[in-house]
Formats: C-alpha cells, sequence, structure tokens
C-alpha cells in the first residue's frame, strides 16, 4: 500500500510539475499579449506573433505528450478514492479532461485552423471597412467547415454544437441554451416592447464634454473601493477593454476612453475589474495547476456583469457615489438630479451594436448570434445566407434593421477568430450574476444597505467564498448549483429587468 | 553533388527553426524581466520568477539537445567552402561555439549556481544593508569555488580567468586585458594626480533644484535627435536604467530620476540609447539567429559609452543643445556660460563609488575590480582578504579609502550574481569607443562640424554601417580591426582622456 502511495505522489509530482510549466509557457504568452495590446511599440508586432506561436505550440506539445498520458493513466484511479470535491482529485480530473480533449485533435489540424483564422480575420477587418459580407464569406465558409471538422475529432454529442460549446463552458449543451434561450425570447421581447411605448428618458447630461482624465480618477477610485488590488494588478488604457490574469498576483485591467460616452470608461472599467477580482481571489494553491483562472467564461462574465450592472447600475451604488462625480462635474451634473441620473444611465434603447447595447437589450443580441451559429453548425443555414437571417432576426427581436453588413452581419470579430461557441456564455453571465445576487440578498440582507454606505466587502468576501476561491474546481452548474442552490436559470435575471425597468420607464 | 545540397539545406532550416524557437523562448525571459523591472504589480514576483526559469531552462534543453549537435555535425563541413564572411557559415560557427560551451556545463551544476546566486544575491543584500562583508563571504566564496569549477569544464586556457571572460567578450584574453590595464595604470592615474593639483571646477549650477519632468522632455528631445526610434521602442522608468532589445524592432530602454544629480538623468538615458541604437540597428535577417545582438558586452559598451561621452559630454554638443537647456531652465542656467557648464558636466573627483564616478576616474574602478577577481579565480587572494585588498588598491589608483564595506567591497551587484569576467567588458567598451570616434572623425571630417549643427545622422549611419549592421557575426577584436584597423588599443581612449582634461583643468 505504502508503495502505491508513493508511486501516486511521484507521478501526481511529475505531473504537477510538467502542468506548471505549462501554466509557466501560456502565463508568458498571456502577458506577451497583454504587451502587444497595451504598450508594445508597433515594430515589434511580427517577433510577438512568433515568440507567442512558439511559447503556444511548446506548451501544446508539452501538455499532449505521452507522458502526461500515462501519468494519468496511474493517478486516475488512484485518485477516485478521494472525497469528490478534493483538491487532487479534481486536479487529476480537470487535467484528464483537457488532455483527452487536445489529444484528439491533430496537431495538423490546429496548425490549419490557426491559419485560416490568421487569413480570416484580416479579410474580416477589410471587410467591415468596406462594409462588405462578400469579402468575408469565403474564409468564413471554410471556418464553419474547420468546426464541423473539429466537431466530428470528438465523440458525438448530442448536438455538434455541444462540443464547440463546451470549450468555452464545460459541461454547457446546446439543448440547455435552447431552452434558456427560449425561455428570454418572448419575455425579453415584450419587455424591450412595453418600454418603447413609454416616454424615453433624458441623458442629455452625458452628451456634454466631459474631461477623460477625471473620469478615470473617478473610475480608479470606484474600483478601489470595490477592493481591486493594486499590489496584486494593474490598469492601463487599450484599445479594447480587457482583463489578464496570470496567477491571482497579476491580474491587469484595461480601459479605453470612448467620445461622446463618457461613463463607458466607468462602466467598462467596473466589468473588467469585476473579471479581475475573480482571479484575485482563486486560491494561490491553483496558480500553476488546471484549477486555476475561473471555471468558465460564462461564470466570469457573471463576475463583471454582476459589478457593472447590478452593482454600477443601480440606485443604491449612486446614492452613494453620486455626489463624488457630482462634485467633479459640477458643471454637467449639478443641476441632475441622482434620480434622473440614474434614470439616465439605465436608459434603454434598441441599438444595432451589441458593444453599445444596454441591460435590457443585450441578450437579443447574444441569442440572434447564438440561433445563427447553431444553424450554420448543424447546416440549416448556409453561410451566404447569413446577411438576411441577420436582418430578420434583428428585425424581429429589436424592431431594428441594419442598412449595411458594418453594423449588422460583419460587427463582431468573433467568427473571425474561429470563435463559434463563444457568444451564449455573454448571456450565462448575465443569467448567472442574477441568480449570486438573489442568494447574496437572502443570506446578506444588508446588501442594498451596504452599497448605499460605499461598503462592499461583504459582496467581494461572500463572491470570494462562494465563487472565486475555486477558480476551476467546479463545472459551471455544479458551481452554480453549489453556491444558489439551482442550475443555471433565467428567472432571476428576467424577473430583475422587468422590475427594474418597468419601475423606472412605468411600464 | 545536388544531393548534399539539398541535405544542407534540410539541417539548415531545421537548425534555423529550433534555434529560432530558442530565441522565441529567451526573448520572452527578456521581455517578462523588462516588465518586472518596469510595470509589474509587487504581487507578481514569484509568478514571473518561475515563468522566466522554466523559459530558460526549456530554451537551454531546446538547444543542448542531441539533434542540434547532429545538425552542426553535419553543416560545419559544408558551410566550411562558403566565404570566410557568408552570413550562413558565420551562423553556424558562432552556433556551434554557444552549443558545445553549453553542453560542457552539465545542468545540475547551471541549477546549483543558480541557487548559489539566488542565495548570494539576498545575502549581499542584507550585506549591503549592514555594510558587513561577513555576512556575504561565505556566499561569494562558494561562487569563486564555482566559476572554477566552471573553469573546469572546458578546455585549459593560458589562464583559467580567460574561460569565464569568453562568456562576455569572445575571444579575449586575460594577457591582452593585463597589457592593456597596465599601459592605462600608469597614465590614467598620473592623470588623475595632475588634475587633481588643479583648481576644481564649479557645478553649483547643478546642485539646485530641477523639475525632472522637463529634464525628462529634454532627454527625449536628444535622443530622438540622436535617431532612437520609437516605433521601434520604448522609454520608460525603472529603479536601475537598462536597455532591453528583443531583436531590432522592439527595442526598450529605461532611466531613472537621482535626486541632487539632475542631469544623471539625461546622460543615462543617452547611454542607454546608445546600447538601444545598436540594437535597433541590427540586420534584422538576424532577428531569430544567434548573429543577433551585439557582438560581447565591450562592443556594446562602447556604443552607449560613445553617445554619453565622447557626444554627450563635448562641447560642439552643447554648443547645439546648450541653449535649448538653458531655455528650459532660465533660473537654474540663465547665468552659467556654455563654457562653464562644459566644465560643470566634466568635472573630475575621484569618488569611492563606480556608479558616481566621471570618466577620468571610471576606469581605475574597473581595474582595480578586474585584477581582484583575476587573482580569486588563480587564488592568489582569498576571498576573506578580499576587502583589505580593495582598500589597498582604491588608495594606489584613487588615493581614497572606503570608511565601510558598503561604499567599499559590497558597492556593486555583479559578484553576487555570479558574473565574474565582466567588469573588463567596462573599460574595453570606452577604449573602443575612442577608437571608433577617431575612425569616424578620419573618414568624416566634419563630426564635430555636424554636432554643431545638431546633425548626428551621418554618425548614426556610420555605426549602422560599421558595426550595428553586423549584430554577432563578427567576434569583438575582429570586428574592432576591421573598423579601425587595430584590435583593441587603450592609445586613442588615453589620447582622448589627456587632451580633454588637461585642456579643461589646464594641466
Amino acid at each position: 500500500m505504502a508503495r502505491i502511495v508513493n508511486m501516486t505522489r511521484d507521478a501526481l509530482g511529475t505531473l504537477t510539475h510538467i502542468v506548471g510549466e505549462v501554466a509557466d509557457l501560456q502565463h508568458a504568452s498571456s502577458l506577451i499579449e497583454w504587451d502587444e495590446q497595451v504598450l508594445m511599440p508597433p515594430g515589434g508586432a511580427e517577433l510577438h506573433g512568433q515568440m507567442t506561436a512558439t511559447l503556444r505550440k511548446l506548451a501544446h506539445q508539452r501538455f499532449t505528450s505521452d507522458e502526461v498520458g500515462r501519468l494519468l493513466e496511474t493517478l486516475t484511479p488512484q485518485v477516485a478514492s478521494l472525497p469528490a470535491d478534493d483538491d487532487t482529485r479534481r486536479t487529476v480530473a480537470a487535467t484528464a479532461r483537457d488532455y483527452t480533449k487536445a489529444r484528439r485533435v491533430p496537431a495538423e489540424f490546429v496548425a490549419e485552423q490557426a491559419r485560416t483564422c490568421s487569413a480570416a480575420h484580416h479579410a474580416w477587418v477589410q471587410a467591415r471597412a468596406a462594409s462588405d459580407f462578400s469579402v468575408f464569406e469565403p474564409l468564413l465558409t471554410k471556418i464553419v467547415d474547420l468546426k464541423r471538422q473539429y466537431v466530428d475529432f470528438h465523440p458525438k454529442e448530442a448536438h455538434p454544437y455541444d462540443v464547440l460549446m463546451d470549450d468555452y463552458e464545460p459541461g454547457m449543451r446546446t439543448a440547455d441554451v435552447n431552452a434558456i434561450l427560449a425561455t428570454l425570447r418572448t419575455r425579453q421581447v415584450e419587455l424591450i416592447r412595453a418600454l418603447g411605448a413609454r416616454p424615453q428618458v433624458d441623458d442629455g447630461f452625458l452628451r456634454v464634454p466631459y474631461d477623460e482624465a477625471a473620469v478615470y480618477a473617478f473610475a480608479t477610485e470606484v474600483i478601489t473601493t470595490m477592493g481591486f488590488d493594486f499590489s496584486r494588478g494593474r490598469q492601463d488604457k487599450s484599445v479594447h477593454p480587457f482583463a489578464s490574469g496570470i496567477g491571482p498576483h497579476d491580474v491587469r485591467i484595461t480601459t479605453r476612453w470612448v467620445p461622446g460616452d463618457p461613463l463607458s470608461l466607468l462602466f467598462s472599467t467596473m466589468h473588467e475589474t469585476g473579471h479581475a477580482l475573480y482571479e484575485q481571489g482563486v486560491n494561490p494553491a491553483y496558480m500553476r495547476s488546471l484549477l486555476g483562472g475561473g471555471a468558465s467564461l460564462g461564470v466570469h462574465e457573471s463576475q463583471s456583469r454582476l459589478w457593472e450592472n447590478l452593482v454600477g447600475r443601480s440606485l443604491p451604488f449612486w446614492e452613494h457615489f453620486y455626489p463624488a462625480l457630482q462634485a467633479r462635474f459640477p458643471s454637467q451634473l449639478g443641476h441632475v438630479s441622482l434620480e434622473q441620473f440614474y434614470r439616465g444611465v439605465n436608459k434603454v434603447q434598441p441599438s444595432l451594436i451589441r458593444v453599445e447595447s444596454d441591460e435590457a437589450t443585450y441578450n437579443l443580441h447574444i441569442m440572434l448570434r447564438v440561433e445563427l451559429e447553431i444553424a450554420l453548425v448543424e447546416g440549416s443555414l448556409s453561410v451566404k445566407d447569413l446577411p438576411d437571417a441577420w436582418r430578420d432576426r434583428m428585425q424581429d427581436y429589436l424592431g431594428l434593421v441594419p442598412t449595411d453588413d458594418a453594423s449588422g452581419v460583419l460587427q463582431d470579430i468573433h467568427w473571425s477568430m474561429g470563435s463559434l461557441g463563444y457568444f451564449a456564455t455573454y448571456t450565462l453571465g448575465n443569467l448567472i450574476s442574477a441568480q449570486l445576487w438573489d442568494t447574496f440578498g437572502t443570506v446578506h440582507p444588508e446588501r442594498d444597505a451596504d452599497m448605499r454606505q460605499g461598503q462592499f466587502a461583504p459582496l467581494l468576501d461572500w463572491l470570494r467564498t462562494a465563487v472565486h476561491q475555486h477558480g476551476r474546481k467546479f463545472e459551471p452548474q455544479e458551481l452554480v448549483q453549489r453556491v444558489t442552490g439551482s442550475r443555471i436559470d433565467p428567472e432571476p435575471y428576467l424577473r430583475y429587468l422587468d422590475t427594474k425597468y418597468r419601475a423606472l420607464y412605468g411600464a
């Protein structure tokens, strides 16, 4: 018995060592990509591309080596007798899961896909500039073909799209998402129509000049209060805001100034800080293992949306922060009441563009994309018919029709990167955020009173314990079940939207 | 024959590919180290350390693999028929040279040395803070032992120190350095004594407050004029100034503000820019090969010292730039004539501290260290006697005696990092800078007139052609010989010092 224990320990040590080195390579790639987005001199692009390609390739080679397979074969039966929640057992399971998936896909396919996506991204940039889908169509067709090949490398699932979604949201099935979307579709469309029938709120105070540095300083004050730890993170500017974590002790967020939309910087900073707080809260023991990082993109998005919307667009939040904002911007906001301000930052206005859309319409943008992706992957829609299908659905869901491809089917970067199966995670994030919010409100009835006092530590502490610390230890549905008592469920989010926006619009 | 050519091409392609990936790993380490020095949040230190350790280890493993050995065995005879200056021949030779050296040292020794240096660095920090050499002594003793073991891994050279120096200055021998130092010793000590007998220059205008941002802006103006390409580089702040190049298209320099020494920022920025211009000028075709980067630390230092001193502390340089500096600092410099300013920034003042020392005394600091290192490595001096030996030599060379270890034997970081054999490159850099300067003055008689006009393009163009483009293609002595017509020679530098400083001090 002692011998078996020792063998396990040796195998575990070796596996931990290899996975740690793979994590180092991946962290290094992330850091180089962060550098590229934030401060790299333009001349460095080619060399950066080569560096990250090499690092990613070596990480993949090392992780998919036969040695890892043998270690997992040794370890899997050994850890089966450990408690279901044991970290070692979960680590071995997560490693086995990723290993099995990675081994199924031939290296040649990965290289072919990388080449296609590189060409597709280039074509997409051109197509969008020219607002001409036909420029992108051949490459998107190729990407969809590759995705279907990719699906074929894996065991057959109930729906081919299951395989794609599983990469971003482990365990999530097309049937689950379809059921969720079916519930959302009717109720959100109905809500938008009801709000649209009411007088629009006035957000004219946001259409006057604001000083970028002053908004930046205010946003920094807000995220400091939220609990962002600057000794374990940074804040910078980049063209597209993002959060990048290389372990809990070095988590970096970026933001940007959007001319004509002064508070975009604040809300996107709070959004990225939501991601960052999650990363900063993961158990440091998971740092170089496959339990590091977040449970899924959906759970990650639940953290960003919770802080951006459930906190950042709530009345109690602004009861605390609005006087400070008014003091910074007396000429713009001195005459604007808290109530007017709250209504203004929650204006609902169907838009053609996803990234400009509000809380109430956002899911409809996602729904449209997910439905089209599913249709493309199952073959019921062909790429050439995509622009028409897009227009039809926009008309159905939001009552708007894009007049060109740039503000329609070409607006998102995701497909050009081969990221099919990704979009649903945005909506799942919204749903989970409301479930967590309700649960926290139940266990901590002072939730809103705390916010009015600028007290965010109880919320962060609870999220740390309930969600953050676990990293990738639990699959998303399992985690949500553990914390909220039910699986991912659209009801709390729909209830939140209905209550908030019907009150706000008197609808 | 065709078959052999094809085999060579295949082997060359494979070797190029492997060396390219090794370069990617090394570039990634450099970038992560840059990040660490410039902007990493403090929490990231541990993970950064793990990342770079893994990247360096994988680079070493990949480079020292048997496969690389076999490829070199195939290629070396094949490229022997190519012209001596052929890039392919030189690439194979440089790769073989590095491979042979790297293979001689067991991985266990490398790990042991890394551990010792890590402990030694820690001990050195403590020892310096306490100004107590005895805290550092046991670890320095261990480092010297390891260095002697390291020497033993290599074929016997005329002097054991040859092996150590070769890592920083390929081909340089202890006998060469001793001969150079013998010439410098008498003449530099004599010069310092002559200057010391003359009235001191007045640099009181540097002892008043200056605005850091204004000096920074001026320094940026200067290096832009020098030709630093910001589209292929960056400038940041760090605790210790340095230059870091990951290929010619991404070269980063840092600077710092030294309270009480306002122009330190300017001169150190020019110094680092000298390094950066070298890196930016290397043939881009060498980017991921072993011909990338500089020929040696000495040649690198020749570029930094040339721009810092031969340009930056010259009268013609200030004839152009002084009016702009005066305009920025009217209260500090409005009443100071160009002649007074020029004398002030060239004040000679023997100091206990190397990094604070002036052009005329700098080599004496280096000489002392090189002599002590040679004695330690050959065993004629024991580590415990080092502080006394240091004091004796300081008295001989500079007429000063440190009153404590912190301002004496403990002042430099190098030994704690295991960098024995490094110091001589500082002096070699000074010597080469004067040789290049003289040669450029001969081929381009308008050298000083150009500077008076703020025209630096002819100088940079010449350095690009003569030195920069070649990267590591030529060994240092070979390069200096090609460009100046003689090997590394102390005479031009001694002549430069004598002429400049005897005139300046009327000595």
